[in-house]
Parts: structure tokens; C-alpha cells; sequence
């Protein structure tokens, strides 16, 4: 079986690198990657790593004229975007290209929570706008989401000592603290990704691929119970999320304002904590395959286990793991 | 078997009449209908002959209080919109109240053909703002598309004889003529619609109903056969289509602009006939189930014999057959 080609942009971040080991782990297919750098990047450090693990790394500027663009991704069958959530409208004309070079799967930047297409989230919104450009010019595509991640799920001990592990920890319950939201560890993002992009039932579909799913409450309980500590509960109410989007002024936030990480993280408490958009069962009305059904034989970390590991001081930081 | 409450919303137009008549036509299930209509019609002709059908008549302002809307849905399974495109959004508080009241179903206005979410259209960019906002608020719906009307696709013929039949022939050929589009009679729109909405398969689903393909080119060539007579062929380029576009300028019109309709009918000739849109391929593409798959036991009208229908004077103009 030969190997599947496989270009990669935003190789070097949380999600990016998840996917490049995800892929370099997949035995069946093989894929051959290509990481699509920043020309300016060429030199650093995390770059002349993945040189270092068999990684074809080529320049590219995804703002620059479309035709080079179109000359790098050429040959490739698969274009995998984890791009940074300042530049996602780049991916219009990286869309464009892709069409032009004959890709047969494109992988937007997703890698996120379920959450209805428009009007709950801007970060969401940008990214539909995405999508429905792709579906204009008819370029075959696989959207995944995964749901939130392990690594920024925890809230803190009263001892301080899993800080080490948790670089943007819990500081309140959303709502009543009992909706359930799913979850994924950090590192199985890449995992399901080589699945969900060697399987052709997934091609032009939205994927909701998650480990398990855990109310903030039950997340509470069990570190409280693993740890032998007792956590503060901070309860944060549906108001003063709406009360903290309407103060950004959600209207006037363009995708590349510097305001829209604010945003984002308001935005996200109140559409899984509150509203509780992040679960399969509204994944599944809203047009998601779900990987634990495509894929029964795939088992993601457990949270309990991650849970564990962070205590017993074996977890790495979301932001270090590069 | 108890029969299926569905309410319907614009039970006199073109496309509500024929659905009326496919719900009343269906043996299994039975529909006990509800006509929506306006405070100020319910003494209109169209609307006493719905009551002579044995429909249940109902006066709503879907403009007004939601809470009288809810309470004139309430008990409905299934609320269908067939509303004229000038009133599209008023959708939006349609679908409020439709949740409020615990409808089973709704089917927005669609109605038409295939095309991609957004940027093609501003008729299906608006259609698709309310489908987004029933996504929003997790209302169980069902989005149903059925291509070009039999009764709006031909052209004159130099005799004459069939300007009875057609109020908007067809005044010219769109691009090269070679791009097949999806046809149905306007009186199978309610057959497809009762099979669809009584299928648990096409909850939270979009299907696209249709009955045969043609390209422009094979319209006037099976006219031409059928009639004896020659028809002049009046190509319309991509390029004339995109300057009369660009002459309304879309980005200023509003879902209630007086020149939506003008612009509508450049976007269709240029969606359907230019890009090619309304296909079964592109269909299932953008995430359609397709009515033949589903019910391969429904056959629709041929066009061929509609055609005959026309040139035996049988047929009714699409605008008078309420």
C-alpha cells in the first residue's frame, strides 16, 4: 500500500502537532507529510524538528499569490488545516488553491466543540464562513471537531500541585455545573484525524470525533475524589456570560480582531457549559457523524487516566507540548 | 392509523397549493391539515375553497405575538412554510413559536434548487439564514428541495399555441445549454412533500425531490420534436448573467428589497444553468438525501408528457393553477 500524501499547515502548534504524531503513529495507510511553514519560520527550532522525523517541510505563504500556493500543495491528496484562529479567512484563498491543485480532501480548521452553525459563537461563524465558501467551489472536504480538551478542563487544587500541568485552568462551573460536554485528551486529536481522513465515508461530511463526555460537576467529583482535596465551587451564571459578550460587542468583531480570543472564550462557556451545544446527541442534528460509531474499535485516553497522570506528575501543558 | 396534524403556511400559492393537494392525495399516512392564513384573507375564494377541501382554517399573523402563534400550532406535528420570498424571515419568529409549541417538524420555504449554502444566491443565502437559526434553537426540521418547475422551463414556440401554458417562458438558453438541472412537475411538489415528511429517515435532513434531469439544450430539442416546430436558440453567456448581478449590486439587498425577485432571477439562470448547481452529484455533495434513493417507487410526471400535455392544451399556467 502506498502512502498517502498529506500536506499540513500549522504543523507546529497544540492541534498541529497532535496530528502530525497522529500520523506518523497510523500504520495502515502510511502517510507521507508535508508541513507547509511560514517562510520565514524555515529555521525554528520546531520546524528542524519535524524535519528531524521524516517530515518533508516546504515554505509556503498562504497570503502570497495563488498560483505557488497551488505549485507546493499539487500531488498531495489530503490538506490538513490547523491554522491559528487569528488567520482562519486565509483559508479562502488556501481553499482556492487547493481546488486549483486537484486536492481530494481538505481538512479545515475545526478541531473544536459542536456548536450550531451561526449565532452562538463568532470563532464558529468564521469558521462556517469557511465552509460554505468550500462547499461554493465544490471542494472535497472533511470537517472534525473533538470536542474540549483534557488539558484545559481541570480547575486548580487548593495545594497547587497540578499547576505544573494546567496552563489555563477551570476557574468557574458554567451554568449549573450538569450539562454534559465532551472531551478529548490533547493527544488523540491526531489519532482520530488519521482515521477520519483515510475512511471514505467521512469525505464531505462534519465528523464529531470525542473521548467522553463529563458534566463540569462530575469533573469536579473526581479530581476531589483522586486527589483527596476538596475544590471551591465557583458557579458561573447564564448572565454574566451574556453580559461579558455583550460588553465585547460580538457585531464589530472582524476574524482578525485582536478582541476575538476575548470573545472566543466567553463564547465557548455559554455554548457548552450553558447551552450545552457540545454533546452527540445535538451533534447528530446537527449533521455530524460521530466517530465512536464510525470507529467502535478506537478508544481515546480516558479522562479518569489523564486525571491520574496529572496528579502523579506525568502530564505535560496543552502549550508545552510542542 | 391516527392521522398526522400537519399546519401549513401559504396554502394558496403556487407551491402551497400543490402541497395541500399531495397531503390530501395521501392514503398512508392521512393528514388532518391546517391552513395558516392572514386575519385579512380568511374570506378570500382561494381560502373558502381550502374549507370546502375539509382543511381547518385558521387565522395567524405570523407577524404578531408569539405567544398567539404558539397557541395556534400547538398539537401540530408538523408545520410546512410555502411563505412568498418577500416574507422569508418572518421565519425566524415562525420557527420561535414552532419550537414553543413542540412541533415534531418543520419545513422551511425551499422549495426550489440545489445550491450552495451561501454566496451564490441571495434568495438561498436568506433561506439559509433561517435554517441556521433553526439549528440555533435545535428545532427538528426538514429542508426539501425540488428543483426547476416543469411549468417555468420551456420557451415560446413561434406558433404561438402554447403561451397559454407558460407565463414566464424561458427567453433564452443559460451558458452553453449543456448543463443538466433538475426538473419536476409543480404538481408532484405535494406528493414528494407528503412522502418526505412522513419519513423518520429525513428528520433534520435536506432531500432534494425531483423528477428528471435536462439540460436547456435537450428541453428545445424535445420541444422542437414534439411540436414540429423550430425554435430560435438565444444563448445568454456567464458573463452577461454576472454583469446583470453585479448591476443590482447584491450586497444591498435585504431580505424585504423590492429587487430581491430581479436579482433572483439573474442568480437561478446563473446558479442552475452557469455553474450547474441543481444536479443529484452537487446534491449529494452538499449533504442532500435524494427522493429517488429514498422512494425509488414514486415516479413523477415525465417531462415528456407534460410537454404533450402542453401542446394538447391541457396543461395550467403555474400562476393560475390555485
Amino acid at each position: 500500500m502506498t502512502a498517502v500524501k498529506v500536506a499540513v499547515l500549522g504543523a507546529t502548534g497544540a492541534t498541529g502537532s497532535s496530528i502530525i504524531d497522529g500520523l506518523l503513529q497510523s500504520s495502515e495507510p502510511r502517510f507521507k507529510i508535508t508541513a507547509l511553514t511560514r517562510p520565514s519560520s524555515l529555521d525554528k527550532p520546531a520546524v528542524q524538528a519535524l524535519k528531524q522525523k521524516g517530515i518533508t517541510v516546504v515554505a509556503a505563504d498562504i497570503q502570497g499569490p495563488e498560483m505557488e500556493l497551488v505549485e507546493v500543495l499539487r500531488g498531495h491528496e489530503v490538506l490538513i488545516s490547523a491554522i491559528d484562529a487569528a488567520h482562519l479567512m486565509a483559508q479562502i484563498p488556501l481553499a482556492n488553491a487547493a481546488k486549483a491543485a486537484g486536492i481530494g480532501r481538505f481538512v479545515p480548521c475545526f478541531f473544536a466543540t459542536v456548536a450550531p452553525p451561526k449565532g452562538v459563537m463568532k470563532l464558529r461563524d468564521i469558521k462556517e464562513d469557511v465552509l460554505n465558501h468550500i462547499k461554493q467551489i465544490y471542494l472535497p472536504y472533511t470537517v472534525i471537531d473533538v470536542g474540549w480538551w483534557y488539558q484545559i478542563t481541570l480547575p486548580r487544587l487548593p495545594s497547587g500541585r497540578i499547576d505544573y500541568a494546567i496552563t489555563f485552568p477551570a476557574g468557574h462551573i458554567a451554568g449549573d455545573g450538569n450539562k454534559p460536554s465532551a472531551l478529548t485528551d490533547l493527544g488523540d486529536i491526531g489519532h482520530y484525524t488519521a482515521r477520519i481522513i483515510a475512511d471514505p465515508r467521512t469525505l464531505n461530511q462534519m465528523v464529531f470525533a470525542y473521548s467522553e463526555l463529563y458534566t463540569p460537576n462530575q469533573v469536579y467529583d473526581l479530581l476531589e475524589k483522586l486527589s483527596g482535596e476538596t475544590i471551591e465551587r465557583n458557579y458561573k451564571p447564564s448572565e454574566t456570560f451574556l453580559e461579558e459578550i455583550a460588553a465585547v460587542k460580538p457585531e464589530r468583531i472582524t476574524p482578525d480582531h485582536p478582541e476575538l480570543y476575548t470573545l472566543a472564550v466567553s463564547e465557548y462557556g455559554y455554548s457548552w457549559g450553558v447551552r450545552g451545544d457540545n454533546n452527540p446527541q445535538y451533534a447528530k442534528y446537527l449533521g455530524y457523524l460521530l466517530g465512536n460509531e464510525l470507529y467502535p474499535d478506537i478508544k481515546g485516553k480516558p479522562f479518569e487516566q489523564y486525571c491520574k497522570e496529572v496528579l502523579e506528575g506525568k502530564a505535560v501543558s496543552a502549550y508545552e507540548s510542542k
